[in-house]
């Protein structure tokens, strides 16, 4: 059993918490099981970490595991998985300008996938997919979606060629989606939580869309992304 | 200019922080000049505090503003609000059986601000409206809220009696809402982020609702109550 927090497995569990770390060694962590479960089920490799002598994985102590864990009630089990390699495009994508709270896009990704946007695409100035409270908030979700972190300029053009049509979300200038007709392979992108999306990504919009509602100020851009996946899913 | 937190204003400040005194008070604390001009707005009376010498309301050092306050990053103004009485009920309105999370909580009135669904009944075990987390989240739309906490029984007895009919989300036995008519006047129903509502309420429903979606695992209950109520917007 490790018990020592100098443990090299220990320093190394302690550097995922920051997202420098978890894009330098293309990992991240997973808590719980059933986290551990879906990651399982979706084809990650795991190595596992366990306080409990009855479950799969290396034995830690119960004071390590507390430290390792974000949270004050941790879980007895934890995983260090590999991301995956991007996959093919779903016919329906979520696009993200610099989406900045975690809770949000936790929430975002958990609603793509009941939608069948499983191709989530962010910009670079996005928080991190696998902050842990993203993956907290997603429920198991984040692993049945093709995470993709990449310049969204380029990836615009590159899906047009493809035949996607781009949706971006404006208070101005926009027309309510009920009254559109989404193309059958389609990107909605949806902006920063403050700034909304920016100007450049506005200009190489197909259409610019809203939601309808009673008064002026907007909806929390999760809520505003469900609605429209929901409107628009497959 | 306040520079003590042994004042007795600090101290009820500082008591403000916990919703036992909020309920004994019948007052909440509002931050920042957004929330202090949308309750203004809206009739709420206000004790102002500030740091700032060029705003209003009484002056307290910038080391009190930021024990007062909740946040890392303190605004420079606060205000005490006091709790309003009930008003009529709107046509829609939205029940909650026993939200926990304040973040949803306060997500759940920005939605039903917009969407018109301005009166909200919580039961007694439901997380505080006036949580500083819940009051953020729904960005100045609380004071626009006919906000109610009350026993959903005997509340949901006394709306069938005024002609409502109860909607409740459920992922048993439910018909999906792209199917239903809500009638004119209509509450639907959301329950605890874990189990749902509680059967007791499930048993008084005119009808059961869900949202349909790819998968089985049921959407964050949020994201559900806003696609209900902008699917049901008035």
């Amino acid at each position: 059993m490790i018990t020592s927090k100098d443990n090299d497995k220990i320093k190394y569990l302690l550097k995922l918490h920051t997202k420098k770390y978890r894009d330098q060694f293309n990992a991240f962590l997973v808590f719980g099981d059933h986290q551990i479960e879906e990651a399982n089920k979706n084809g990650y490799s795991l190595d596992l970490y366990t306080s409990n002598p009855n479950k799969k994985g290396e034995l830690i102590s119960e004071a390590l595991m507390k430290l390792v864990s974000l949270t004050e009630t941790p879980m007895d089990s934890l995983g260090i998985a590999k991301k995956k390699e991007e996959a093919t495009y779903s016919k329906r994508i979520l696009m993200l300008d610099g989406i900045q709270d975690p809770g949000n896009m936790g929430t975002l990704i958990r609603s793509a996938i009941g939608f069948g946007f499983n191709t989530i695409i962010s910009s670079l100035d996005s928080v991190d997919y696998y902050h842990e409270r993203s993956i907290r908030a997603t429920q198991g979700n984040l692993f049945y979606a093709n995470l993709v972190k990449a310049p969204l300029k380029e990836r615009i053009q590159a899906l047009k060629f493809l035949g996607y049509k781009v949706y971006v979300t404006s208070l101005k200038k926009s027309k309510d989606i009920k009254t559109i007709s989404p193309s059958e392979k389609c990107v909605v992108v949806l902006g920063n939580e403050g700034s909304g999306v920016s100007q450049a990504i506005i200009d190489m919009a197909d259409e610019l869309v809203r939601i309808k509602t009673n008064d002026i100020e907007s909806l929390n851009v999760a809520m505003a992304g469900t609605i429209i996946m929901y409107e628009w899913q497959v």
